[in-house]
C-alpha cells in the first residue's frame, strides 16, 4: 500500500478541507503595480464579478495612499480607492464577497483618509509595512480596527529579517488588535523549507493570541502556488492569489490554480476561467507578467526586484546573460 | 528565535548538500517532443555544452525508437538516436556529462538498437513504460544492463496507478538489475502531499534493494520545480530538468531554478543563463511552451495533456472558457 506519512505538522487531510481557509483576490491592488492603477472601470467590475461568483471570500481593490505623497492625478483610481471610487464599481456590495484596501506605513493619512467603517463598503484594512515601521503599523492597525474593521498586517520582506528583530515584531503584533498576521514573500525568494520555519513561528505567536495566519507570495522562482500549498497545509488560513496570476514582473499565486486545489464545494472555477478568457486574453496584449529570468536572479539573490524591472525597461530585455554578469560584477 | 521545525522524513539541512544528487538535463529529448525532434546540431552542442561547463551530472539526447515504428524519415534525428548521431555532436564524449538516451516499453528494438556500452557514447539506458508494460520494461532493463548501461526506470503516469498495482510493480522492479526508480507525474497532476507519500513508498522498495529514487516532474500547475524539491528533500537523488523549462505544452522543471537551488559548489547558472540568453531567446520565436491554462484543465482532471494539445492546435486556442466547458460536459 502506499505509504501515508503525513508530515506531523500539516493540518486537514487529503479529501477533507477546512473551513476556516479563506481565498483573498489581489488581482486589482497588486496586479496595478504593473499600470500605475489605471484600471478601467469595466475591468474591476469584471474581477469583482468573477470573484463574487466563484465563492472568493476577500477581494482587495487598491491602496489607500496619500494624496500628498502620490498625486491622485498621476495614477489611476486604485491607488487611492476613495469610497466614491469603490461604490461606482460595487454599489453597497450586495455579495458574500468582503472587500479590502491596503494601507502602506508612512504612505497613508489613516486619520483621515480611512473612515468610520459604516460609511465604507471596505470590510477590511491591511496594513503593509517593512519590519522597521512596525511602530507605524501598529497606530494604522489601532485606527481601523476602532473604526470598526476587521484588520491584517502584511509584514513585507520577511525573507531579508533578522531572526530576532522577527520575534519581537511577532510579539507586538501579537500584542496589537490585528486579526490576521501575513507571511509575505515579496521578493518570491523563499523555498518551501523556509515558508514551513516561518509559518511555524508565525503560527506559536498568532494562536496564542487568537489571530489567523496569512500567505502572500511572489511567483519569481515558479513557486507562489506551491509555497501558498506548503503555508496552507501547516495552518495558514489566509491566502493571496490573483487572477492569472497577474502582478508586477513574474507576478502572484494564480487563483485558477488554487481554486482547482481547493476542496470546500463553495468555491467555482468556471467564472474565474470565463474572466480570463474574456478579460485577461486581450489584456497580455497590452501588458506583461509571468516568468522572466532577470526576476529570477533578485529572486536568488533574496533582492527587491527593482533591478530586473529597470533592465526590462531598458535597451537589451533578452540580454540575461549581460543582466547576470552585472549583477554579480557589482558585488 | 525562529523555530526550525524539521520534516521529521527530510534528508539533508539548509546550509549542507547531498553529495548524492544528480542533476539530470531531458532538454533534447523531452522539448523534442514540441518538434518531433527537429533540432539543429549547433542547438544539441550548444546545450551539451552548456550542461557540461554547469556541472549537469547526465544529458539525454533523445530517444531509441524503433524505425519499424516511427520512420526515420518523418522525425528528427533524436526520435532515435543513433550511435553516428550522437558522435556528430559529442565525438567520444571528453567531459564529464554523462550520456542518456530513453527508451519507450514496446517502441524500440532494442535488441538490435542498443549496442553494447563499448560501442556507444551514451551512459544510460532510461526505460518508459506504463504500469501494465512492466514485464516488457523488465526486459529491456535486463537487456540494457547486460550490455554495460546504466538503467533507470521511468513508471510514467504514476497518478492514476493505483496502490495495489503500484506495490506488485514496484517489488518487481526492486527485484530487477535497474539502478534508479524514477517518479514521474506525466500529467503534472500531482501535488506535494502526493509527491510526499509516492517518494516515500518508493524509497522503501529501492533503499531495501539499494536502488535510488529520481523525479520527472511536469509544470501544468507551475509544480514541477516545487515538487522536484519535495521530492529531493525527501531523499530523491536524480533530479530531471530542461533549459528554461522547455517541454511540450508547460514543459518542465526549468534546469536554472533548479541549479540556483541546490548548494553543491560543483553546479554552475553562468553557463545555462548563457545557453537561454543565446539559443532560447531566438526559439522562443519559433515554438511555444510554458504556463498555458488548457493544460492546467488536464492536470487538475488528472489526465493526459492530448485535449489541451488539440485545443491549443485548433481555430480557438485561447478561447479557455469553451474548452473548460467542453471538458466537463464531456464527463
Amino acid at each position: 500500500m502506499l505509504v501515508h506519512k503525513k508530515d506531523k505538522d500539516a493540518k486537514g487531510s487529503w479529501l477533507t478541507y477546512r473551513p476556516d481557509i479563506k481565498v483573498f483576490d489581489c488581482t486589482i491592488r497588486d496586479g496595478g503595480l504593473i499600470n500605475d492603477h489605471y484600471w478601467e472601470d469595466g475591468f474591476v467590475k469584471a474581477v469583482y464579478d468573477a470573484c463574487a461568483a466563484a465563492g472568493v471570500d476577500y477581494m482587495e481593490l487598491g491602496y489607500k495612499n496619500s494624496a500628498r505623497i502620490l498625486a491622485p492625478a498621476e495614477f489611476g483610481a486604485w491607488k487611492h480607492c476613495t469610497e466614491d471610487d469603490i461604490r461606482r464599481i460595487v454599489g453597497d456590495n450586495p455579495t458574500d464577497l468582503k472587500l479590502s484596501a491596503m494601507a502602506d506605513a508612512e504612505r497613508c493619512d489613516y486619520h483621515t483618509d480611512i473612515v468610520p467603517k459604516e460609511q465604507s463598503p471596505l470590510d477590511i484594512i491591511r496594513v503593509a509595512t517593512y519590519i522597521h515601521q512596525i511602530p507605524a503599523a501598529l497606530d494604522m492597525i489601532k485606527d481601523a480596527h476602532d473604526k470598526g474593521y476587521e484588520t491584517s498586517v502584511n509584514l513585507m520582506a520577511v525573507s531579508t529579517v533578522h531572526d530576532s528583530d522577527l520575534e519581537e515584531g511577532l510579539e507586538l503584533l501579537a500584542q496589537s488588535p490585528v486579526d490576521i498576521i501575513y507571511v509575505v514573500d515579496s521578493f518570491g525568494a523563499l523555498y518551501s523549507e523556509q515558508i514551513r520555519d516561518l509559518i511555524l513561528t508565525y503560527l506559536q505567536y498568532a494562536e496564542a493570541a487568537g489571530k489567523k495566519i496569512g500567505i502572500h507570495a511572489h511567483n519569481n522562482q515558479q513557486l507562489a502556488f506551491a509555497n501558498t500549498i506548503e503555508a496552507l497545509i501547516l495552518g495558514a488560513a489566509y491566502l493571496d492569489a490573483t487572477i492569472n496570476g497577474i502582478g508586477r514582473g513574474p507576478g502572484n499565486c494564480p487563483l485558477e490554480l488554487l481554486i482547482g486545489f481547493l476542496k470546500n464545494p463553495k468555491f467555482h472555477l468556471r467564472p474565474i476561467i470565463e474572466c480570463i478568457t474574456k478579460e485577461f486574453v486581450p489584456l497580455r496584449e497590452k501588458m506583461e507578467w509571468g516568468y522572466m529570468i532577470p526576476y529570477v536572479f533578485t529572486a536568488q539573490r533574496n533582492e527587491h526586484p527593482r533591478a530586473a524591472i529597470k533592465m526590462r525597461a531598458g535597451k537589451s530585455p533578452e540580454d540575461y546573460l549581460a543582466f547576470y554578469d552585472q549583477l554579480w560584477d557589482e558585488d
